[in-house]
C-alpha cells in the first residue's frame, strides 16, 4: 500500500523487488490519499477485503500507514460497520477484540511515528473534522526505519514532518500525568491508547526533543545530509513510542479543524491535486499559543523543553516558562521559514468559531491537556495563532 | 515463587492477598536460592513440572525472577534436558521454539532488571562458573514495579543492587555496536538476545545513568527516601530494557567467577547461610579497570558517562577518557563504602588464573566488549581490581 507519488520511487521499488525475490505474491494499492478521508479509507478497505491478503506492507508517510492500518482492521473484521471502531463521539469507539493481519510499516517521512502507534487518523468529511481509530491491536507488527528513504523528502516535507515530531515530543511530555487521568477504566482492556504522560513516555519525549534540537535545521536545509536525516528519522520513531502511549493534546486537537476546513491553501512540496495543509504545519502553528497556555500546570517541563531547544533559561522564573518556550518556538518557526500563522493559510478571525467547533469533537486528545480549557480558551488560542511574528 | 526471607514480608503478603481475593488457586514455592545454582534451578523446575501451573508469579530480586523463568521454561518443555537451553559452550544453547506460561515478575530489589529481560543466570557448580539461559521467549509477560517494595531493602542490598544498574547502563552503552557484531546469524530467529549497543538501548542506558547519578547515594543512605528508591527502582527497569537487548560485557563476564569461586566472604545485609558475593558487588569491583581498558574504542561515550556521573570533563583529552571514568567510579565506590577490591573478598594474586579460567566460558557476554582481549588482558584486569583505593 502506498501513494501515487511514492509508487514510482525507490522505497516502493525496493520493497517490490524484495517481495518478488522472495516469491511473495502481492498486489500494489497506490490510491492512498495524502491526508486521508473516510472515503479514501473506505476505498482501501474495500480493496483489502476483496484481496483476502495474508499480510500488509505500507510504504509511505502517516497517510499511507494509517490507511493500511484501517484497511487491515476492517478486512479482518468484515462484519463491523466503519464507525464501530472510530473514536467516540464521532464513532462508537468499540474496543478491537479480534486479531488483525501482520502489517509491516516502512515510513518514508520522518514525522508521523505511525509505524510505532496504534492510531489511524483521517478526515471525517460529513463533520469536516479529523478523527481516528485508536487501538493497540492495529499497531504494525514491524517498522523498517531506513534513513535512505527520507532522502526523497523535499525540504518543506522534511520541515513539516519535523514539526510533527517536535509537537509529539512537547505534547506528550506536557500531557496530563497518567495518574491524574480520570475516571479509571473499569477494566484494563478499556484503557485508552493515550494514557497521559508517564515515566516511560517521558524518556522518549525528552530524547526525541534533544535530537530535534540538534538535527532538525540541518535535515531541512540539506536533503543529502544523511546524518541529520537519519537522526530525524529515528527521532520520529522515538517520539512516536512516547506519544503512542502518553498521547498528544491541544496542538493536535486544534490541528484537525485547521486541516479539515482548508479552503484554497496548497502547501509547497506536496504533489497533490487538492487544497492541503500538511499535518505537521497544522500542528505547529498553534504551538506558541498552546504552550504559553499550558505552562502554568508544569512550568519546569516547559522550561526544560525551552532549554533543550536552545533557550537560555538561567534565572528565568517559573511564571515566565510559557513565554520563554513560546518565544523559543516562534524563533524556530521563523528560522525554518514557516508561514506567518493561520492567516497565511487563508484563515481569519471570522473562521475561529468554526475552528473551535471542529476542535470540540477531539476530546480524546484535548482532554489530555494538562490545563483544562473552555470554548473561550480555545477561541483565544486560535486568535493568538492567526499571526506569529 | 519467592525466597525464604521475602516469604514473610509485605511484597509476598500483598501478592498472596490479591490472589486469594481474586480466587486464584496457588501454591507458594519459597526455596529459591539467593545466587541460584543448577541444583536450585532444578529443584524449582521439578516443583513447577509437578504442579502443572497455568501461570507463575515471581516476587523477589533477580535470583527469584531468574529461577522462575527457568522453572516456567522447563515445565513448558518437559522433554528437554536441562542443558539444552543453557548458553553454549556450557549448554547446547538451543533456541526456544515452544511457548511458556505467563510469568508476572514483581521485583523487590532495584538492580537486576530481570523483569524486563529474557535472561536467567545461575552458578553451574560443576564448572564453578555462572552461565545462563537467554531467550526472548522467557521474558516475563508483565512486570509490576512498585517502589514501596524496595523500602524493605537493607542499605547494603540497595548499594549492591544499584551497582548492577550502574554496570548494566555503562556496559550496554559501551558494548560493541550492533553493526560491528559478526558473524550475522543465518536467520533472525537465531539472533542472540544480546545484540550490541544500538540507538534504542543507548536511550535507556543514558537515561538510567542520569537517574543513578541523581538518586543512587540518597537511596543507599536512607531506606525511607521514597523518591530516591522509586527513581532507582525505575532506573533498574530502564537499564534492564537497555542491556536486555544490547547486552553487557566485561564487568559481567568477569563477575561470574568472582561469585562462583567465593570462599568464606559473606556479604552484610543478606540473610543467607552460605558464603556470598552479591552479584552487584562482583560486577562493580572490576569496573574501574574495565572502563579504563575499553575507553580507547569509544572515548566519547566513556567521557559522557563520566560527565553524567559528575566528573568535570571540560578540556579532558579523549586519550584520558578511560582514566577519568575509572577515577570517577573509584570515587563513587569509596563514597558508598564499598570493599577495597577483590582482596577484601578473600582473593589474592594466586586466584587470578582461576578467575580468568572462569571468565573464558562467558564468551556470550565478553565478546560484546568493544575492545578485543586476550587471556593476558583479563589477567591484568583482575590484578588491577584486587585493590581499588
Amino acid at each position: 500500500m502506498t501513494d501515487q507519488t511514492l509508487v514510482s520511487l525507490e522505497p516502493v521499488r525496493s520493497v517490490l523487488e524484495s517481495l518478488t525475490q522472495n516469491q511473495v505474491q502481492f498486489t500494489v494499492y497506490d490510491r492512498v490519499r495524502v491526508e486521508p478521508t473516510d472515503a479514501s479509507f473506505k476505498e482501501a478497505i474495500s480493496f483489502a477485503k476483496a484481496g483476502l491478503f495474508d499480510a500488509f506492507v505500507a510504504v509511505g508517510g502517516g497517510s499511507v500507514i494509517d490507511t493500511c492500518k484501517a484497511a487491515n482492521l476492517y478486512a479482518s473484521h468484515p462484519d463491523n460497520d466503519f464507525l464501530d471502531f472510530v473514536n467516540a463521539p464521532i464513532g462508537k469507539g468499540l474496543p478491537v477484540t479480534g486479531k488483525v493481519r501482520p502489517l509491516i510499516a516502512v515510513p518514508t517521512t520522518a514525522g508521523t511515528g505511525s509505524e510505532t502507534t496504534g492510531v489511524a487518523i483521517f478526515d471525517y468529511e460529513p463533520l469536516k473534522a479529523k478523527t481516528g481509530i485508536a487501538s493497540r491491536e492495529i499497531r504494525p507488527l514491524l517498522g523498517i526505519v531506513d534513513p535512505l528513504h527520507t532522502l526523497s523528502m523535499p525540504s518543506r516535507v522534511a520541515a513539516n514532518s519535523g514539526f510533527d515530531v517536535l509537537c509529539h515530543a512537547l505534547e506528550s511530555y506536557t500531557a496530563l500525568p497518567y495518574h491524574q487521568r480520570s475516571p479509571c477504566p473499569p477494566h484494563p482492556q478499556l484503557r485508552p491508547a493515550y494514557q497521559g504522560s508517564n515515566p516511560i513516555s517521558d524518556v522518549w519525549a525528552v530524547h526525541a526533543l534533544r535530537v530535534v534540537a540538534k538535527y532538525f535545521k540541518r535535515a531541512v536545509r540539506d536533503p543529502e545530509d544523511l546524518e541529520a536525516r537519519s537522526a530525524m528519522h529515528l527521532a520520529s520513531v522515538f517520539a512516536g513510542i512516547g506519544f503512542g502511549n502518553a498521547g498528544v493534546h491541544l496542538c493536535h486537537g486544534m490541528s484537525y479543524p485547521i486541516t479539515g476546513n482548508v479552503k484554497t491553501y496548497r502547501a509547497q512540496g506536496y504533489n497533490v491535486e487538492h487544497p492541503l495543509v500538511p499535518h505537521g504545519l497544522s500542528v505547529v502553528l498553534t504551538s506558541p499559543a498552546v504552550f504559553n497556555f499550558t505552562s502554568s500546570m508544569c512550568p519546569e517541563r516547559h522550561l526544560e523543553a525551552a532549554e533543550i531547544l536552545g533557550a537560555d533559561v538561567s534565572g528565568v522564573r517559573r511564571s515566565d516558562a510559557g513565554r520563554v518556550l513560546s518565544d523559543t518556538l516562534r524563533t524556530l518557526l521563523w528560522e525554518l521559514q514557516v508561514e506567518d500563522g493561520l492567516q497565511a493559510l487563508g484563515y481569519s478571525s471570522e473562521d475561529v468559531p468554526a475552528l473551535v467547533q471542529g476542535t470540540l469533537p477531539q476530546e480524546r486528545v484535548t482532554k489530555l491537556s494538562p490545563r483544562s480549557h473552555t470554548q473561550d480558551d480555545l477561541e483565544e488560542l486560535f486568535h493568538q495563532s492567526l499571526k506569529l511574528y
